[in-house]
């Protein structure tokens, strides 16, 4: 299974190969079955330590990643950033270096700065030891187990045996939400488009389309896109791009809606109205939030998806959260711990 | 041992039986047992999940049921709510869920609002989820394994064999100070009454009348008691109601000091001065307070109980507190973790 | 290897004889061949509490601790300050005293005012108790964890199968910085002077001279030293001792550092230029900083020791901390897992 894993690092979803999202999901649905017996356990990482350095606080990634390692039967070291050396003028590379020296052997990471992770990694590369570094959600550049939580839901879903990345070719998959500002949307961008998907982001001028700039440029001067340049056509409100990834712009929420398979709605972070990005979180769910009525436009098997918490009836109004017929918020929680097993298993196991 | 045994929750002891009064009892007696051996460990949930989600915070209670969840080898989960989504604009409801969805299988809980503990319990049911729900405080209506641990620590005194509730019967406990704000005073009035012991209240009246009346009302208006429901008579500082479960109330300390076999002192919140309800401390003290002198008045064995931390020489004398000869103080604490493991392998084995 | 061992509590390393320390670094260096091993796991403290009483807040040496205490099997408890009892008026002593009541076996206890962990011993010796207690650093005092990991770092340097404290004879180590105030240092004079080393220590006036009398003071008042009392001479900025422990004074760097075969510096707390015993941080640097063109003036073999967090470019020059040809801190960090998990072994095998 894990012949096609060769990776001591889980930093970004730009470079995974389809094999590596097949074995990531085939792993993590084999951790699934262990995690509905009675005792949810295997001692697979016996011995081991997995520090949690959240330098920015996340109860609920954290305690994901906390259960995922204890489950694996691996010891935990959580980082408190409130009480911690920071403070006291301590480098995070000199924090994550003292992790190191007392035997951590993987490190799973958030900070609020973009590119933190991918340091740190680059540093234990340098030293030529063999500690894994995951990225737990980097600033506003990405959030990798998140979008395989997400893959991992929606493809058990369609084949619960056999979930894997070709299941999604040609589905039609809507991003509502905040786009600009989520690392989320950006790590989802890559698993999404690498399927074969249709994935159509729908937002309001002011967050999406300076991502969406940002998105094809980056890329296009890595040399992975071949995408069109030109900006949104505002007054169809659909940009459909010339590129073999299949990525859609809307400005406004129908089109992206319409005979959609799959609807992900990203938090809507309250910060974005006090800078002007937003009016009122009112007139934001008049516009982008998800109701019944707007479900209408979509297949009749559309499924949601939001990565949490909800700000209820907001992005989603309140009785559709909690709809088992719509919503698979609850089952991308509980994917999370799978995902986030097969993870640190795989970049365990790459260490022999 | 189980058989008597049919809760998934424990929310109240409002409708406690005393056959399951005794299992508590005889169940923690066995894991007394363990906890006084050198490895103080039983697998009996080994794999599983406990939650404690701590929304008022504590360290001492959660210890204590951190403790008692890790000897029976169940892996752990601490809710901060400082670094939560809380902050994020999350329901508390959403924030169980998501525990629920990781893969939790029992959660204790706390919180500031009375009757938190039991919506989320509602909210698992509804789900059909076998999720057992552990209320550890909410607001100022019940704790009841709080009091579940006194009844403990006095029956095993009684007979360290053969704890059991009848072991009470007749004997008298006066339980003084804020009865008024305290859930650990309202556990306690439900076990100790059902013991068939009588139960003595007394504090100052801005303390004490209110939650009587109430509590009279409520099991009234529910038909669980016959009582009358006359105010205190002040004059005489004593008054014995005519209802099943014998509860007196005074506005004095003596007459429930007089002849007592357990004084059971409360916890002064300070800030009750703060809102008038409350002349100062040292006044407090004087009137209240439980000191070598007072206890002169009460049976010779009496012994003396406090949920902590205690405000040493407001409550109780500071030599008091320490003496071994009075003192349950510390046997509380101890009898803590061995109710709360009993409690967790009850609600844990009412799954099967 | 044990016999020689006889403490239940681990306050200072005023009393520790050579064969005590022998012990320490003998059964540390047993178990760094356990951290080498894949699974880092050792049975010895199953089922035992290990409660982490962190007053002061510190999460690098409260996570090494937690990991020693983890690879010995041990269940760890951690205290949280901001969120207990203490700011509701209990007194340190009654929170240990519950943790002990809750079943603690060994308590690791760090607090800002010196003599905390010595009481909380002295309380747990007149309870009859058989709880260790070990300082994690008290105000001002000591640190004595920190000082044996210092003295395994460099005596494995020096012997890598057989660290002992002779192998220190006649070695010249300097101690640079805020002498003044450093637990560390404290602790580390006890440990340097008992192995026969010649200490020179250096720093400001403003933080040497007035450690350096009280503690040849104090020591001669316990019988301790034969030292002579006279203030040091600052016009040679060097002042040997007549004293059997050999400890020299110096107010620049150059003499501390001349043929110093191992050199520690301590950390600047930042604080103490606002409290005038410090010009700035640059002009620290100019006159005490470690930099590589001074260090010729050492042993060709000199070592660099920190016990961290490092202000980069103040104690040290960065480039010099990141040089492993000079640098023991990442060993540091390393060595405190190891002699950690002999100090809670030791601890745990005198009950016996």
């Amino acid at each position: 299974m894990t012949d096609t894993w060769n990776r001591h690092h889980v930093l970004s979803l730009a470079d995974f190969t389809p094999d590596e999202y097949d074995t990531v999901l085939q792993t993590a649905n084999s951790f699934r079955e262990v995690l509905s017996r009675r005792t949810k356990k295997v001692p697979t990482l016996q011995g081991q330590v997995v520090a949690n350095l959240f330098f920015e606080s996340s109860t609920r990634t954290r305690s994901s990643f906390e259960l995922a390692a204890k489950r694996l039967s691996a010891d935990t070291l959580n980082f408190a950033p409130g009480s911690s050396s920071l403070t006291k003028g301590e480098t995070i590379l000199d924090t994550a270096k003292t992790y190191l020296a007392m035997g951590t052997d993987m490190m799973v990471i958030r900070h609020r700065e973009a590119g933190v992770p991918q340091a740190i990694a680059n540093e234990m590369d340098r030293l030529g030891v063999k500690v894994g570094v995951l990225n737990a959600g980097d600033g506003q550049h990405e959030h990798p187990s998140q979008a395989l939580l997400d893959l991992f839901t929606i493809t058990t879903l369609l084949d619960p045996n056999q979930p894997q990345l070709s299941l999604l070719k040609d589905k039609k998959i809507a991003i509502v939400g905040d786009i600009l500002h989520s690392r989320v949307a950006r790590s989802n961008l890559w698993s999404l488009t690498a399927s074969g998907a249709e994935v159509h982001l729908a937002g309001p001028p002011t967050l999406v389309p300076q991502l969406f700039a940002d998105f094809v440029k980056e890329n296009k001067d890595k040399g992975r896109l071949k995408a069109s340049s030109k900006q949104p056509d505002s007054s169809s409100n659909l940009n459909p791009l010339a590129f073999p990834r299949k990525l859609f712009l809307h400005w406004s929420l129908e089109p992206a809606l319409r005979n959609a398979d799959f609807v992900m709605t990203l938090r809507l972070q309250k910060e974005r109205m006090t800078s002007h990005l937003l009016p009122s979180l009112r007139e934001y769910h008049q516009q982008f939030g998800i109701t019944r009525d707007r479900l209408k436009l979509c297949h009749p098997n559309v499924k949601l998806l939001h990565p949490g918490p909800v700000n209820r009836g907001v992005e989603i109004s309140s009785d559709l959260m909690d709809d088992p017929q719509f919503s698979l918020i609850s089952q991308q929680v509980t994917s999370g711990v799978a995902v986030r097993m097969a993870l640190l298993y795989l970049m365990g196991s790459s260490k022999v």
